[in-house]
């Protein structure tokens, strides 16, 4: 059976996955680009967005196996976009440019299904109104036996995390404190039971976690 | 000036610095002793009570650090003991038996002082109503020129640290879910910009993370 994976998820020391006030210039509201300095200095990140070199240590090996084995994503539409309620128009695809870095299906979780875009490079975001066992089905038969990748946000993946899917997660402790925004943790207690945990602590000074079922 | 120091503070990945449901069977209430089994496990520790050999590596060194320097501790009155309310009696003196582990002057902050009581080795236990400013002046005067430790538990560790009162902080990061009890990091968003932040992960699994005054 393929595996349900999460990866690069970065938390403050509170425990928060995202800021409070998510707009269009700040994808992680408050918390600015904080949570995610470590990764996007990393030479894998700094490919994938065609910017050249970057860092090749450890925080870079942990971001590199994001990509390896996965055949479709599932993502929180907040992840997708900060627009909430109806769509106004379909005009938005995403923060990722026309050629999102996926290459794969993707498949948005709102309450408010619109037409499936196909994107540049391989990347088809399709829109469900779906539980997370049955987001599950529809990603696995499009990954083709290939991984799921859970892409996010904290709602989206302590949903998958409390409904016992995820076999597989990578989260990063960034030593920050936001004091608001939304929390990954919560209504997890003895979430550690299922998996074996391994930690490093790297030099830029995040904490790799990473659980893995038992 | 004499510096203001936390020791050996371990929390959950979701941020509990005790459980729920202390009681005297359970000092950390339903997180059991799970939140300190790497400091139990140490030589530092089992000399401190009297039990022989223990493990004498990263986490034994963490741990000593401890005692050296202090000359005082300050806690809050529920890492004294589970009471609540007005004294019942004067029986109580603490988890700790008749030679306590801290051979210092200890502040005990409550809202029902009572007689102070002095202890085997050196340990005096005064109870104060006082603010963090009022109770660590008393706690300075008391350790002649020597740091004052701030003992937990997390209430009492925040309060100090929303207060900016603290000088060096060494919080331990047990990777399992808590899902309730006493959050340390609740108030304190941007906490880290007063410090600098280094961490470790040692072999037993945790993260020991250091902030020092910057």
């Amino acid at each position: 059976m393929s595996r349900v994976r999460v990866h690069n998820f970065s938390v403050s020391l509170d425990g928060f996955g995202t800021g409070d006030g998510q707009n269009l210039e700040a994808p992680f509201g408050h918390a600015g680009m904080r949570l995610v300095d470590w990764f996007t200095q990393t030479q894998a990140f700094r490919q994938m967005h065609g910017q050249g070199s970057g860092e090749t240590g450890v925080d870079n090996a942990m971001a590199l196996t994001w990509g390896v084995g996965i055949g479709a994503e599932i993502m929180g539409r907040n992840k997708f976009g900060p627009q909430r309620g109806p769509w106004e128009d379909h005009e938005w695809t995403g923060w990722w440019g026309p050629d999102p870095v996926f290459h794969t299906p993707v498949f948005v979780l709102t309450h408010h299904p619109r037409p499936s875009v196909e994107m540049a490079g391989g990347t088809t975001f399709h829109f469900i109104d779906a539980t997370p066992q049955e987001a599950l089905r529809q990603a696995r038969e499009a990954a083709g036996g290939l991984d799921v990748r859970i892409g996010g946000g904290p709602s989206t993946v302590r949903e998958f995390l409390a409904a016992d899917l995820v076999d597989y997660l990578h989260v990063t402790i960034v030593p920050i404190v936001l004091g608001r925004g939304v929390r990954l943790w919560d209504g997890l207690e003895g979430l550690e039971q299922r998996f074996r945990t391994e930690s490093v602590t790297t030099p830029s000074g995040v904490t790799h976690l990473v659980l893995s079922r038992a």
